[in-house]
């Protein structure tokens, strides 16, 4: 059941938004894949995002999937809305280590004010995977609030 | 029903297993309480933690409460023992926004191998307090592997 | 930080709404308060309610803080409005055994669209409680649906 | 990644646990699938299992697709130990109706003593299916403990 865009200019949509994330820049995160209903995020492990065992921080690891899981919901909105992200839950499956992570999200059902998000992040080393977290998200579309309108919109 | 921290010397294995988190640092946040079963943690806003819209990101947020929550259950367990995120559920009920975000923690329950703990994050402005976001997380007691052991542990 | 309900006809409007759920009545739970973002439910303990191990069922557990929850965000909703579960999230902290289960939420937090709650589910055995799950979920208010307006609506 | 149970007797475990809930006879549900891993569940609709608007109730729909999800779980367990749900959490998506009630479970991530599981619940209408929930949970085996061994064990 592939989902359609109603905006065709979902993907530039998207990126522009991204762009203003200072967050991501601080974090090192890419966007890399914008589908309709898809998103991919990535991030390239670095010292200072770890946590006590020195693995990447579960907070780097849920940012970049709630990141991925919004754009996902974001891609199918219409021109003139803001995303913004109701609750997310996140489960934490393998320690995150390795080159890099990557968030992959895809919408479970897109409604006219809520969607439903699932996301996964693998870390990846050399060319092999291993899932490090699960995610269920809800995302909320604010409409006639066009992301870039006015500061804090 | 106040808790009993069975390792009297808690708030130390606390925070120098906080000190060796780099993500923190790299986000200023500061371990600001740690009492048997409650722990509470504050970051000072910065511009490159925003989100698209100028407010503090969802995952700064959620990285404070998962570390306030994960404290807070630490404080309870014994001295041979590290802690990990089984998963976390966050509700973003405001944007975030003010002087400073302070993560509140306190345990629900504590088992042997499983914490449930509660986070509420506010958002201070000068002297005034709004809540910007409810967690609901569980954490997990491996036993016999202290924290700082060896890396990676 | 005490709500008010802007129905002044809600305490009404939420018994009515529980005296139509079907499965309440199968279940014998029982609207035991109505406050303006508060709801209390109970549930008599019975034999054909229990799991494997002869305690009462979490999803009987979850049916009545479900209940309770959306009651509470329910009582601060104008009077021409439905409430919807978007999504749960609940821990079960310790088996569900005792005379009866009590299910007790607030709202945190009353958006225009959503509502954000808290419940608790203590069991209680003579005079004596204990909490055996903790919930975070998120209510949907449908407007210029009333209630019972229509079948299926 | 097929899953490989190390119990060769799992289905009748899983079985006889099935069977012993009281309140799966309640609600009519029906065990309808398990392999290493997944789990099926199904329910019937009924007058006396609804909420207010005459939709299945949303604690119907999480306790099959609770009980899915920990057989799920279980199956891949050992032969002397039970099946805890630790927390769960669900997305509904659309009015549960139709002619019946289907919960579709499978691990994500099977650990010594968590088990991390999707389920998706699906009504199903003559040959048409729509997705009315998802859910992601985490399972805990208790070990050393088989089911039935003792009531309330």
């Amino acid at each position: 059941m592939p989902f359609v865009a109603e905006d065709p200019n979902f993907r530039q949509r998207v990126r522009e938004s991204f762009d203003r994330q200072t967050f991501l820049q601080t974090l090192g995160a890419v966007l890399t894949l914008v589908e309709p209903g898809r998103c991919e995020v990535e991030l390239a492990s670095r010292d200072d995002l770890c946590q006590q065992h020195g693995y990447l921080h579960a907070g780097v690891t849920t940012t970049i999937a709630d990141v991925a899981a919004g754009y996902a919901a974001f891609s199918l909105m219409p021109a003139d809305s803001s995303v913004l992200t109701v609750e997310l839950k996140i489960n934490l499956l393998a320690p995150a280590e390795g080159d890099r992570l990557c968030a992959r999200a895809h919408v479970e059902k897109a409604g006219k004010t809520l969607t439903v998000v699932r996301a996964d992040v693998v870390a990846v080393t050399g060319g092999r995977e291993q899932q490090v977290a699960s995610m269920l998200a809800t995302m909320f579309c604010l409409r006639g609030r066009p992301e870039g309108s006015a500061p804090g919109a």
